[in-house]
Formats: structure tokens, sequence, C-alpha cells
């Protein structure tokens, strides 16, 4: 009898957690398992913003795939997944192709620039470890030409970060910790570096209680932000960007650094292969399947799951689809040992905890709303909760964040 | 009755090393001693190979002027030099003037373009901390950007080194160290790297030892340099170089990074004061002096001694410098007090060490031919020994080059 084959599109959250539960759950013999990857390496993408700033190594921010996977029971395809044949039940990749009988998508998201002009040129995101790297180099190459050229040109040392939702936050946070520690590295003068914060929504952190919102707020702008809210970027170019302003008014700010960090939208993948998506998700049905498509799941990023008490989709997390994928692995088994009855999945809010630098942080958890060194304690809790899930003990101890006083 | 007033521009090696002895040899009411410098900090020249290529830490290479002149004799000025008035007896700064009644110009050399096209605009300079350091920058930058293009470039790891004279090696010998950390920093393929050394002259370091060289060259080779010898560039260009070839013909080779490390002329400083010099070195008299101006001393880069057994200039080296400061503090100490006699200027070659990375080097040490690890120890101790000379032990432990094993 032929085993069922199972492929997983990508090792970030969603993708591991559902290998490595299915990995425990299934004998040699059950079925045939296959993951999929661009790189060797996971990344954690809630950890982007500290490799982009340059306060944690990019080192420090992935682990390999090896580390994780039994090679006894998963085979590892190291390979760049062009398009989904849903009809023929395959996988096109760069170089080669994967036959499925139970497909799992987990690709992760992608930026999104909503159409703004010189955004995709001129911009920089927090999207993956290469993007993390070239950003931090970037800001370190205009601190290092500053006083090289004979008209200083201060500009160079302004960073604007467009959008005050998570990421933005976030990588501010990190942001104004590394400012002063490339002031002192570059000699430059603390008070010539602008940091910027454009968000076109009327508010920081929207969906964030307010009351946290605002000490977070007030945190940043102590540390040096300038915050532009209700302001809209119309175009990136190559010396800064242009906002609205009133009605009709548009401003330049000239910037040596733009970094895009406010849209997030599913696979481009998923369009590519013909799944029925808005911006790349699938809205996908109870079980985490495409509607029509019964052996294919979509976890992560590029699904999208309905809060139903506020009749919105849940935003994309790493926690989010670290638990599709349990239900992914859960239902996998069920369907390969013919059992009866798929799980639902069931989104179980733990909180949210937004960093605002190494040592500072906001958030609920469990209910419970904390801020200041605490709030930090417990985000860096949140990333080792992360490792351990996916990687035991093991990993926790060798990629964890423990601060020793 | 009125004090002399002494004034030295410039804390490099000549600079720093007339300071430190003036302020040994002469009491507090003998002189007025004042030092003029752009920065606030004293930097290795000679070290700066290994700040660009990005095997050691900017910080490493220098240290602040405070730390080794007395307060209580010295009067240290942070200021950039725009002219010097001869007539007037006075030095034009940016922010000020000094009046001398004995002057020191110690400003060092500057990178000579030959005229060559497009050098300025698109070539990188290993001329102090701030060039070093964005050029170090701008490399890491290539790399973290290569994998973040659709279409990748290996150009933008070809790194060309135009000059095969000291500082060209030197910074070679680094580079090839720092490539194989930086491939596995960006997870870049080793074998797209390529490091190109593009020279004029027939030869690779003119003036050495011709086994030395041939060890230095393929010491280098083996670590992956092509060397392109007899070849002269004609223009720098965004995209690279262009090089002659043959008798009318030219080829491009496309680089991300350029660094011209070949050539060192005088300060411009000294021609704008109209000061006779070559390329701004001044032929100087036997006492270090400006011919016609009894009481103006030039050392270092800008100073021309000739070397009588070849009957050619002495080129300008950190140990040339640091005599010839320890000279003119004898002079300026014996013409304050009015003495009889100044001592003519000799050079005492205790040989050159040309370094080829962290572990070995060739050189002439007292007469002796070294290479390897010995002569890299003695590259070290060389280092360790100008600090010696003008902090003592304390700056030398401080600052030093010592190998644990």
């Amino acid at each position: 009898m032929r085993k069922p084959k199972i492929v997983v599109l990508g090792a970030g959250y969603g993708g591991l957690m559902t290998v490595t539960r299915l990995q425990k759950s299934l004998g040699v013999n059950e079925a045939d398992i296959v993951l999929v990857n661009k790189n060797d390496y996971h990344y954690e993408t809630t950890w982007l913003h500290e490799a982009s700033a340059g306060t944690l190594s990019p080192d420090r921010v992935r682990y390999p795939v090896s580390d994780v996977i039994d090679k006894n029971k998963v085979d590892f395809v190291q390979d760049s997944v062009v398009e989904i044949k849903t009809d023929e039940n395959t996988v096109i990749l760069e170089n080669g192709q994967a036959d499925y009988d139970y497909l799992v998508v987990a690709l992760g998201g992608e930026s999104e620039t909503f159409g703004i002009k010189g955004l995709k040129e001129h911009a920089f995101t927090i999207s993956n470890v290469n993007t993390s790297r070239q950003l931090r180099e970037h800001i370190e190459y205009q601190f290092a030409t500053y006083h090289n050229e004979e008209e200083k040109k201060d500009e160079r040392l302004t960073i604007v970060v467009g959008g005050a939702g998570f990421t933005g936050i976030e990588f501010l946070g990190e942001l104004t910790n590394r400012v002063p520690e490339l002031c002192k590295e570059f000699d430059v003068d603390y008070h010539k570096v602008r940091i910027i914060c454009v968000e076109a929504a009327p508010m920081v952190l929207p969906g964030f209680d307010p009351e946290l919102v605002t000490y977070a707020v007030s945190v940043l702008e102590k540390k040096g932000v300038e915050f532009k809210i209700g302001t809209a970027i119309k175009e990136a170019t190559p010396e800064g960007i242009i906002v609205g302003k009133g009605e009709d008014e548009v401003e330049e700010i000239k910037a040596g650094t733009v970094v895009w960090a406010a849209g997030v939208r599913g696979n481009s993948v998923i369009e590519k292969s013909g799944i029925e998506a808005m911006r790349g998700r699938v809205k996908v049905d109870p079980n985490l399947r495409v509607p029509g498509h019964e052996n294919i799941f979509v976890i992560g990023d590029s699904s999208l799951v309905i809060n139903e008490e506020i009749n919105r989709p849940y935003p994309p997390t790493a926690q989010i689809a670290m638990q599709q994928g349990v239900t992914v692995a859960k239902n996998l088994s069920a369907l390969i040992r013919h059992q009866e009855g798929l799980e639902s999945f069931v989104f179980d809010n733990k909180g949210t905890v937004c960093s605002l630098g190494e040592d500072d942080a906001i958030g609920v958890v469990f209910g419970k709303k904390v801020k200041g060194a605490k709030a930090s304690f417990m985000k860096k809790m949140v990333d080792n909760r992360a490792l351990f899930m996916v990687g035991g003990v093991g990993l926790t101890l060798k990629k964890g964040k423990f601060k020793f006083f």
C-alpha cells in the first residue's frame, strides 16, 4: 500500500509547528512527510526588528531547520515554491516539483505597498533575514558616510518609519536604543539624528488598549521619536518621502533611510496558483482547509480566520500560526488514519506583548495589562516559548533570550 | 619677558611625537605649546587597513589626544587648519587663528588620484578613521544587498584594490581574512567573491626584496587575490573601473567596491599657504625647516627628505615621521634656550614589515629578512612600539596588539 504523502510549504512558525507535531504523532510507515523551504534555516519573524536595528545579530534570529526535524521521518527540500497545481496535486518548485496527497501552505506573508509610488524601489522592509541585514547595514553606512562629505547632509541621519503598527513600533523601540551607540561609533552628534514615524491611520497600534498606547508613545517620544499620525505617505523618492498635509498640500521629508513597516499581505503564490484569496489571504474553512480543496490546508499569514466577537479577521501573528500548525497536524493524523471528525480551529488568544526596546514593553497577557520591565520580561518569555514549542528545551537554551543580572 | 609660542599642527605620528617630547624637555615657563588637530583623537594610520577591512574595530585604531598630552604644558585646540600666513606668523583655522613664534607642520598626507577620472567620486580610500569606517560599511552593505535583488549581481561581490604598494597589500591581507567571515554572515557563496588588485607599475611592493615580494604574492593569490600588474586604471565609474589593456584597448571590470590605495601626496594646506612644494611635500633643510622660513618645521608625509644612498626621497612612513618629531623637539628646545647648533636629521631605518593578514607578514628588520608568523609578530611589536614612544607603557597596554595563545 502506498503511503500518503504530506507536503508542507514553509518552515516558518506554522510550517515548523506542523512538521514537528506530525513527526511526533505519525509513525515512519504511516506517511511520507516533505518540508519545502527556501532557506535551510528558520527565522524568528517576530525578532526581525532587532536584527534590522542592529541590536541583535542576524544569526541570533535563526536556526537550521535540521535542528528540529527528525530526518528519519521528514525529507527536507531546500527550494522556492513557484506555483501550486491544485488540479494535479503537485507543487512546482524552482528546481523541481513535489507531488502531494495532502498539502499545507505555510508560506508566510509579504510586504504590501498598496501601490504607493516608489516604496518598492526606495524603502527597506523588515520581512526576512536578508532584508533586515540590508536595512541594518544601510543605516550604518549612512552614519559612516556622514563625516566623509564636504557638505554634511543631516538628512542622512534621518530615519523615517512608515507605519505605527506592531512592526513599526517594535522597530522604533530597538532603533532608539541603537542610535546612541551608532552616534558614539561614528562620532555623530545625537541631536542631528531624526527618527520620524509616519502613520496614515489616526492612531498608533490600532486595536491596542489606549492606556498602553499612550504609555508607548510617551516612552518613544522621550527616546526621540517624532510621530506624524494621520499622515499618509504619498510617494517614496531617492531623497526621502512625500506626505499629504491637509487637503491638497504635500510636504517633503528628506531622509537617508525609509523603512516601510505598514503593510502585510498573504503570499503571492496563493494567487498565482488560482486559489481564491483577498490580498493573498485565504478564508479557510473551520478545519483550516481551502474551500473546494479538501486536501489543502492554509495556515499562518496567508490564512484568514474571522474573530467572531468583532466580526473581523485575526491579525497574522506567530501565535495564531503555531496554534494552526497544531490543529493541522492533528487533522492530518486523523485523515491519514481515516478517523472521524476533524478538529475545528479555535484561536486561544494568550495575549500580545509589543516590545519598546531592550527593557520596556506594553501588552495584555491572559487578559491583564502589563507595561515596563515586567512586560519586557514577558515578551522574552513569549519569544522563548515559540522556541520551546518547536524545538523543546535544547533549542530554547541554545537560541533563547535570557538576561543575566 | 614674553614666552615663545610653539604651535604644532596635527596630532599624527610626527605631531604627537613632537609635543610629547617637548612637554618632557621644556619647563612650563620656557614656552607656550599649542597643539591643533581636526579630531580630538589620534589614529594609527598604519592600522587603518584593518579598520577598513573590518578585522579591527575603528575604535581600536585611535585614542584621545588628551591621553598623552600634559594639560599643564600643552593647550589642545580642536580645529581644522585652513591656511598658514607665513608673513604674519599666524595660522588661519576654521574657527579661529593661532599665532606662533615657531610652527611645526605635521598635517599628514592626502590621497593622490593623479587626475584619473572618476576616482574621487567612485573610489574609497584608506586615509583616516572616517574613510575606513565608510569603506568597511560599504563592503558589508554590498554583501547584505546581494540576496535582496531578484537578479543577483555577482559584481556586487567584486572588490577592486587599486595599488599594490604598502597600503594596498596590507589591505588585501586583511580583506582575504575578512571575506570568509562576510560570506558566512551574509550567506554568500565564497566562490562568487572576486578580489582584484590592479597596479600600474610592473611590480608589487616596489623597493621590497624580490624574494619577499614573491612570497607575499603567492600568499595572497592562495587566499584568492587576482593580481593585474602593469595595468593602469583609466577611469572609475559607478559600475567599476576601466583599465588599459595592451596599446589602445580598454577593459571594463565591474565591481561593487573600488578602493584607491595607490597615491599619497603632501597636505594641500602647504600649497594653499604658498610654501614651495612638490605634490604638497616640502624639501626641508637638514634641520627639517622650510628653506627661507627659519621658524617653520615640516615633518611627516608633507616633508621630503632625500635618501642620499639612492638619491631618492624616503617614502612617507610612521617611522620617519616619529624620528623627525624627536629631532624637531630637540631643535625647538635648543632655539628657545638660544643654544648653538641645531641637530641635522638622519633617518635611522630600523626596517619595514608589511602585514599579509592576522598571522602572516614579510619584512626586513635590522637588515634581516623575515616572513610568516615571525614577521607577523614583529609587525605587532612595531605597532606597539609607536604607542610606547608616544604614550609609554600605559597607552601600550591599553591600545596595543597582543595575541594570547
